[in-house]
């Protein structure tokens, strides 16, 4: 061992010991878990003090979308904390501006002002409340399978379970059930099928709820951690027309699939629809600086043009995250950034996963555009019973955690949630990469296998 | 005028124009307001683009305690953007561990495990999440005149007319009085009096909500926004000794009063108390990057050892962040800059203001600590009338508008709330500056004392 290797073994060690004794880690048992200390990270890869290196499908937690360390965003943070780290938000400052313009340029329809947030979960909050000042009615709809975040607003409306051990009951929150043909609520066959009674349900829920008492329904435009099921090309046009009907508001969370990560700059691209409030973060500024917001539309900011909006936040559109969205935004067009996330998952990621789903008895479904992938794994393809329960945990989860060892011995840093396992890369990843990841998937998918029944 | 000054008015007016097009602004109603652009900001000053330059006794948002633009900081920032500048919540990573080891070696009692948030607003969202599942009790107590933040479950408990649009009347919270001699809820005459009489008020308003049924007491342990009320010396022994008895977790909020803000690192440490959670953000990193947090005592954190805790965030423990954090606290000791707020508080802000308050018949009562205080300004110091209505707008507020105008005529950027005038500079401010503010400040209150009528 060279002096600079045993060097870094120890820091790597001081690292460790002062999380395990000082850092109390997101949604953990904190003497259950034994975090990796990661020494660096560049592009689509990270490393640990051990010389350990991964290619990182995960992209941190689906945020990194121009991948780490890109330069130009790099120096762009540096130059705005040269100049202008902060500063309070009742000011007008260069760097809130450009990044207002910049995103409400590329935001769907009409939603041109952008209130900023620290991140998504805030975004969410805000959006629930201009929703409900806005129509003066109670309660906002959302989606089984899907996440909003971890403040009182954003985990009430999620529809995982993460929510259970904060759930009031009684936050205005109704939750109804989206297109998933795979795993149908409907017992659909097809997805025209599936989309029709979708929108039925919806419509049945809204009228057994009282139209007059709902402020919003908030959808991911495509649900990210509870599984990425693409919807059916008329589900979201079908939901935008009840909403006009009833006069309710329509919210998408683009916090994962916005800037990029499906090949467009937002999901709502692919559907032509344009909801009324739009909330976004993660890929925003890739991450680099806590950054979220709210798109807001013409109607909704009528509403507050004259009477104040009642909330607000320290950071709002401060300045360091705003110049990193600006360098973000600027770099993911000068480099077609989303062009190729686009063509990278049409023509490498998603033809290839769809062949090792052929090829492996243990991917049930494989679905997903851009660099937003999932793979459902399950113990028979005949009846789609998931490799794991629902929300299992300890040995329950053992299979789960045996393909992800095996990732991981393969150098590739899996994404793992339930039974799937989602391939979420940078939108900057290259062809070679890819497949660099997808062949040690392929290896993975091999103890997967082992643990297939039908 | 020269080619660049008519560049930097051209660049203001392009500041201004994008920012009214596309940024919604925190708390407000944004077709009345008019937000000045600013176009640069050091140590304690900033400057617009017209060639004005204010003395900022607001520190922002009561939060560049080591003042705009302190170069170690900033390098600092430039440095972890060169090397990593995101990484996912679940590692260990080096900015992180060393952040929490400074933050816990700080924080008052046995807080030693520090979670990490994007600010303060989610720093009260999880404190209140963990008191719930630690005592298995639904109930948060918390005072009014206080602020706790704009999600949910901040803002329910928040104690001001910021809470009113957004109450939900049903968030398990109750509010109760604190002690607050100036305008006592308790008919009182002396700070003992006080004191005792707001320990009785809590007492009985725990016995009739039920001990069994309330998980936490949240105080911003010197209320900030609402008046930067100190306690007397035994009220918040008196609180810690009440929470004990009845099994009752004790959350203070040092977000603004927190790292340096009253002359200490935490405002608890003039009390000798230690909370059982202590919410923290603004001062941490001087708001150079977003962070907040969660300081958590051993008791807590083992609820949390084999079972998880329910809550988490993406941006956890940010890198960057991290490193503001530990650079902003390295400077802050190096420097000494805890205990020359301090000094400068009872040298100089402190006698000065009181000096003000003898002369100025508008000036009620002058009340803080270290680089944080208050005027309270009044119609008539006998009745105590306050200058403007609580929650006063439009041309009720006149007075303070006034008093306000003829501050940035001075030159002197002041924190204005309802019929107060806040004095909270930089922790950094020299005593030469503060004269200057105070200065600006004595013109400033003869507009004030036009309205005076008793």
């Amino acid at each position: 061992m060279t002096p600079h290797e045993a060097a870094d073994l120890a820091k790597g060690r001081a690292v460790k010991a002062a999380d395990r004794a000082h850092v109390f880690h997101s949604w953990s048992a904190q003497e259950l878990i034994d975090p990796l200390a990661v020494a660096g990270a560049e592009g689509v890869h990270f490393w640990d003090y051990e010389g350990n290196r991964y290619l990182d499908f995960t992209s941190a937690l689906v945020y990194t979308n121009v991948g780490y360390q890109h330069p130009k965003v790099v120096a762009a943070i540096q130059e705005q904390a040269a100049t202008m780290a902060t500063f309070a938000p009742a000011f007008a400052v260069e760097a809130r501006s450009e990044a207002a313009r910049l995103i409400a340029e590329r935001t769907p329809g009409d939603l041109d002002k952008i209130f900023f947030t620290n991140a998504g979960a805030e975004a969410v909050e805000h959006a629930a409340r201009m929703a409900r000042i806005h129509t003066g009615r109670p309660k906002i709809m959302s989606a089984y399978r899907s996440y909003h975040g971890a403040t009182a607003t954003g985990i009430n409306l999620t529809g995982d379970p993460r929510r259970w051990a904060s759930d009031t009951g009684s936050a205005g929150v109704v939750h109804f059930w989206a297109p998933f043909l795979y795993r149908s609520p409907f017992h659909a066959e097809t997805e025209e099928q599936e989309c029709a009674r979708a929108l039925q349900h919806l419509e049945d829920t809204i009228a057994f709820e009282g139209p007059g008492s709902i402020a919003a329904i908030i959808l991911e435009t495509v649900p990210g951690t509870a599984g990425i099921m693409v919807p059916p090309p008329g589900y979201l046009p079908g939901v935008r027309e009840i909403c006009d009907r009833y006069g309710i508001v329509l919210i998408f969370d683009e916090v994962m699939s916005g800037f990029g990560r499906t090949g467009k700059w937002f999901a709502a691209d692919h559907f032509d629809v344009a909801p009324d409030l739009l909330t976004f973060a993660k890929g925003v500024t890739s991450g680099y600086v806590p950054l979220g917001g709210v798109a807001i539309n013409g109607a909704i900011a009528e509403t507050f043009a004259r009477k104040a909006y009642p909330g607000g936040l320290t950071y709002s559109g401060h300045p360091l995250a705003c110049a990193a969205a600006v360098a973000t935004i600027n770099v993911m067009e000068e480099e077609g950034i989303v062009e190729h996330a686009a063509k990278i998952g049409a023509d490498v990621i998603g033809p290839a996963l769809h062949e090792l789903a052929a090829r492996h008895p243990s991917v049930g479904e494989v679905r997903g555009l851009g660099v937003f992938w999932a793979l459902e794994l399950v113990r028979d393809k005949a009846t789609r019973e998931p490799l794991v329960p629902y929300n299992a945990s300890g040995q329950d989860a053992a299979p789960m955690g045996a393909f992800a060892a095996a990732c991981k011995k393969e150098g590739l840093w899996p994404f793992v949630n339930m039974n799937r396992t989602h391939v979420v890369p940078a939108c900057t990843i290259t062809e070679a990469e890819a497949k660099e990841g997808l062949a040690a998937l392929d290896v993975a998918l091999s103890v997967a296998d082992e643990y297939v029944t039908g």
